[in-house]
Parts: structure tokens; sequence; C-alpha cells
């Protein structure tokens, strides 16, 4: 951009909160002040692009610790977020908003829809021949974001999980039963995953965990917990919301339809406990019944704890979100790049755990998802590998000792 | 009792597990360590009753620093639980097996079913006119016992409610819409109660709470919803799992008979999430459908993570958890009681808050609960008092500090 002239930044957030997503909003504001010689102002736009297209900012450029300290710590959105999809004619609008603005710099930090914004944003100031720095900061709990080994927001919600079954598993060992844990994670089994953390023992709850990826038939569901339960006495599964039957069929599609079928009344059916419920009635039915044995069962959802509770937060998560949105600027200012998203290559790992980032092509992240590979999951497809473990470990962090009796 | 003779203890944990109940149990074993010339060895009984018929124990009397502080921390009954209710031929079999072990001391940790067990064994003990001293120690996250002035486990359980809603309350804040939480609490309301901590200003969440104690109608609940959208674009409410419709009867099993009349499948329809589903399914046809609004609507059930959730307990909690166990054993030792419950009496509030400890008996603690006081009910029945955040706080301890943007 031409000399000494500065101009302003718009930053906005999008998606499903996270524990740490102010982070890297506050990395973002931090490192623009580094960074007055090239921007004046740094624009915040409530509610994601909505904000831009209704010029709804709030301007962030002098806000201080410790205030900034505490907007950091708090999750969700400070912003405020949206699941607002721009098509093209969308873009259009935020492109004249930044016209209008003398906006040079945008980023926007959310998950592969938002990496997916930034792409056309970026083009349409290319073809316009308008200096436009478009960076993506990388979010979101389900870690599924393609390029970086791990994404801000995943650490967090792991650790909560993780922790959330950890303390499930005593319940289970207190009062024995057979009990069903229903993880977000429409697409992806990392989130589910990671509950392999609350595992010390062999005998430790999560007993089984299925994960989309590896597809799950009623048959082997029933036999797996029927085998965990001749076993302990108790069993504790965690499940994906996104698992899938053999034909690649949600099971939660499979409910829904089944259950609006049932239905005749004025209750909607596939709520947010359905999948849960639907697992304990099949163990209900097909386990209890079966045996002529009483069974306590119980499923939980987790819900939007899981994104959203606070004061839990990965200690690695939170640096690396900040890094992240600091990142973010930095790229923006070096002269180097016009467009990215910031993404993280590990260069250490277990005690020696460290990153670096690196820049990725907003179309390398944008739209597409990444799976969990086939190596995290066990061969059985109910359980997660002793790699997945090493790889989630250093996320995480430290979780809360705990002690059994001999 | 005789002179210098040494006797033994039993001690069994009882009931729905806390975050607290080892801190109990901890605090009774460090003082039978100081009352050693009364007490020889002290048994655990493995899950409750059912582990002293099945003569189940484990010898805790030599367990030392720094395991048992890593057992105070860990969340859920590590002896194991039950939810077995001795009657009185079960009560017969106890006390022949106290009998049998010399056993003179027992420490029962449990909510108001076990304050009854207790009764009854000592009761039994005392028409056979065996010499055993009986205590019960207060636990349960509903904090519904009679007598004392607060339940240990309550505190922790409060703490994670109202961390939990004051997160979701952020989410609610980031993507607008109408939610709803599901919170513990069959028969009384002082654990949805306590989600009123969540709120400092005006506009934050929780924006309605509904107890058992206060009947709501279905027309009411609309009607507050509506209103509360209307005023801030956004309404997230709790419920306690327990409320009851204007003729007493639980929402809960209206809609289970509702649910079973409607199903001709294998699914079981009043699970875990259905009372959350129902009201958001009820906002939807109710509020969304006829305004005509595409309306975000989401219910979450909290579920066991109140109770089990590790490394969040409220410190006041865990100390006086530790403290009712300890308090306990010298009531027992002291030659002044026979039997009794160990009760919190508020000595100071706020900045000063202080309890001190008496002795209840067991008749009084057993059996009835203690229901959600009116005068911490607002008028309109869908909120919760200043006076009640006064009784909470000092319970609860700090939240995390959260910031919001100007």
């Amino acid at each position: 951009m031409s000399g000494n002239k500065r101009y302003n930044a718009v930053v906005g957030q999008s998606g499903g909160p996270t524990a740490v997503i102010n982070q890297s909003l506050v990395g973002i504001i931090e490192a623009v002040k580094q960074h007055d010689d090239k921007i004046n102002r740094l624009l915040g736009a409530r509610f994601g692009t909505r904000g831009i297209i209704e010029e709804n900012f709030v301007d962030l450029t002098d806000l201080e610790f410790p205030f900034l300290e505490r907007i950091a710590q708090t999750p969700c959105a400070a912003l405020g977020s949206t699941r607002d999809k721009p098509d093209e004619q969308y873009c259009k609008r935020i492109f004249k908003v930044f016209e209008k603005n003398d906006v040079h710099y945008f980023f926007y930090i959310g998950g592969n829809d938002s990496a997916d914004t930034a792409r056309i944003v970026a083009e349409m100031a290319q073809q316009e021949g308008y200096d436009l720095r478009v960076f993506h900061i990388p979010k979101t709990i389900d870690n599924d974001l393609r390029v970086t080994d791990h994404c801000p927001g995943y650490g967090s919600a792991a650790r909560f999980v993780a922790a959330a079954v950890m303390g499930d598993g005593l319940d289970n060992a207190s009062l024995p039963g057979i009990k069903i844990d229903v993880i977000m994670g429409r697409n992806a089994g990392w989130l589910a995953a990671s509950t392999i953390l609350a595992k010390k023992d062999e005998s430790d709850a999560p007993h089984l965990i299925y994960v989309p990826e590896s597809p799950l038939t009623k048959e082997q569901f029933i036999n797996d917990v029927s085998e965990t339960y001749n076993k302990y006495g108790r069993c504790l599964v965690c499940v994906s919301e996104g698992i899938v039957d053999e034909n690649g069929q949600p099971w939660s599609k499979k409910i829904s339809t089944q259950m609006e079928r049932d239905a005749h009344g004025n209750i909607q059916l596939a709520g947010s406990g359905a999948l849960g419920d639907y697992l304990a009635q099949l163990v209900r039915t097909e386990i209890a019944e079966k045996r002529g044995e009483k069974l306590r069962v119980r499923a939980d959802t987790f819900g939007y704890l899981q994104r959203s509770f606070p004061g839990y937060a990965s200690l690695v998560d939170q640096a690396e979100a900040r890094l992240a949105g600091k990142t973010g600027v930095e790229y923006a200012c070096s002269d180097d790049y016009q467009t990215g998203s910031v993404a993280f290559r590990r260069t250490g790992n277990g005690d020696n755990y460290a990153i670096e980032c690196f820049r990725a092509e907003l179309q390398d992240v944008a739209k597409e998802t990444k799976p969990l590979p086939a190596e995290y999951i066990n061969e059985k497809g109910n359980g997660i590998t002793e790699e997945f473990r090493e790889y989630v470990s250093p996320l995480v962090g430290e979780l809360p000792a705990i002690a059994k009796l001999p």
C-alpha cells in the first residue's frame, strides 16, 4: 500500500462460540496497536458479516489492559457472531462498506465457512483493483479445518469434555450402570475422541467411543455395550452427535424421521437429547429386557457447555488463540502477503510440545473440512488409539488429579 | 461405652454423587485418627448399605496425606454409592453385621433417605441394648435437607450451574435466540435458583427461572418468553426438571404420558432431554410460528455434570464438607450424644460469612425435604429474589470474571 498513509481495519467473529475466540480478538487488538504506522482505526463488526453490511461497528482501537485481559478470558464472541453464509451478492455489500470506510484490512475469526467468505471478499477486491489485506483466523471446537495441525478453540472444548467424562466416569463407578454421553461434532469425531484423556486405567471411562468417521451398526453398538457391561459391570459410552450407520446415514436423521412419523401431537421429537435417549432406549430393550435385568441406563447430551463454559479453558489453547490473532495482523502488515489463513505446524511433542505459525491459502482452508484420520480410530471402530492421545494431550493440558481407593 | 476398649467404625456413602462427598469421607478418616483411643479400625462400606450387608469393606484407617487429599478432591463416591432404601429387614441385616464385626460407630454420608436408614439402625441397636453411635453426615446437591442452613455438595453444584448459565448466556448473546436450560431438582428449586448468580446486569441471562415450588402454566411460559424476547431480542430460561403445572402435576410426567401415547416404535420418548425439547417445541409452535419468524430455539439438559464435574468445586463447600465429616466423628466420640445429623447454622453473612455446626436429631432430617421458601421466588413466579442471591453467594464463592465490549 502507498507509503505513509494509514488505513482502517475491520475484525469480525463468526460461527459457533468457543472459550478462546476472544483471545484471538484481543491478539488482533494488541497487534494493531503495534502497527499503528499502518493501521488507523480497528473496527469491530457486531455479529460478524451482518455487522459489516449494517455498518454496526464498535471502535476497538483504544481498549487497554486490564480490560482487554478480561475480554480475552471471557468465553463466546464478544463482538457477537453470525450463522449467515454470505453469497457473492452479500460479499459485494461487504466490499462496498469497506470502500466507503477506507477499510483495507479485514480479519475474520471463524471456521471453514468464514475462510470462504474471506476468500470471496478478497477475490472481489482484487477484481476491482482495491488493495485489501484479508486474513482468516482459525476458530472451531470441531478441530476440522484443513492444513493446520489443530484449531484454536478445540483444546478448551476438549478439556471440558475430557473432564466431564472423567467426572461422569466416577459417577458411573459410584452408581454402576450404562451411561451414554453425546458429544458435539456433526461431521468429525475430533471432540468425542478427546474423551480418551479421561481414561487412565483400563477399567476407566470412556469404555467405548464412536465417531462419525467409523460407521456404527445397531448390532455393533448392542454387542459392544453388552461385552463391556459383562466385563466391568458398567459401561460409559461417548458418541459424536454425527455418528453414521453402515450406509453412511446419520443416526440422528434416522431417529428424526422415525420420530416424526410416530408422533401425532405438538411434540418435536428430534430435539437435543434425541440421539442419547434413543441409544439409552436401545440398551433398555435390547440388553436389559432381553437379559431380564434391571439396569441403570442414562444419557446426557453435553450441549452448549462444551463451547461456552467459563473458567476452564486450556492454557495452551488460550495462548495459541492469542498468537493466531496477533500473527494474522503481522502477516497483513508485512507486505509479503495479501491474503491467508493462520495455520499451526507442530514442531515438538510431549514435554517438548511447540508450534510455529505459517500462512495457509484461504482456498485450502475454505469450504471442506478435515475428518479424524483413520489411524486415530481403533480397529473395531469403538475406541481411540494412543497415537491420538499423544496428539491431543498437549492441546488440553493438565486435567484435575483424581484418586481411587485401593 | 466401657472404659478403655476400642471399637470399630463403619462409614458409607449413599445416593447421588456430589463434588465434595469425598471431602466428608476424608474428614471422617482424619478425625478417626485423632480419636484412636476410642476407635480401632475404620471400615469403608463399598456401595453404601449394600457393602455392609455383603461385608464388602475397605480398611481406611491407615490412609495418609497426600493420597487422602487427592481422594478429597475427587468428585463422586470413592467408596461407591447405592440407591437402596433399606427397610426394617434390611436394617436388621446391617445391625447383625455390626455386631459380628465389633462395630459401635456408624457414619453415613447421604441425604434424607440415608438419615432415615441411620435412624432405623440406631433404634434397632437401642432396642437390643447394643451401644451404637450413629451419625449422619449431610450430602446433597439438591440442598433440600431440613434443619440445616444448607447442605454440603450444594455449593459446588450451584457453582457449576451458575457458571454454565453464565457461559451459555454469553453464547446466547453471541448468537441470539431462545435457549432453555434444564437444571437438576425433582422436588426443590434450590439448584435452579442458584443460576441467578450468572446475572450481573439486567439484560444478562438467566432471564427467566422456574422452580417446582411455583406452579407454571403453559400460557405463562409462552407469555414470559415472548415478553423477554421482545425486550432483549433473546431469552435464556432456566427450569428445574421438577416444574409442576397449575394442578401440581409435574410437567415431565405429562410429557411422558403424552409421548408414550403418541409413540408406536421402540423409542422411549421421555428421556433425559424430553422436558427441554418439549419446552423448545412450545416456543417454536406458539411463538415462532405464530409470529411467522424464524427463531433460533435450543434446549440443553445439564445432566450428571452438575454433580460430578471435576476441578470446579466451591472452596467453601469443600471446607464445609470436610468439617461436617470431622464433626460427625467428634459428636460420636464425645459421649454426649448417641445419634444425630451434622447441621450448619449461619453466624455471619456477606463478607463475614461464617457457620457453626450443631447436632440435629435424625428424625428431624430423615424422610421429608425442605422446599425453596416462597420469599426467594419473585411475585410473578418466574424469577429469584435478591435475598436468595445473598443466601447462596457465599456457598458458591467467586465465579470467573467476564467482560463485555462497550
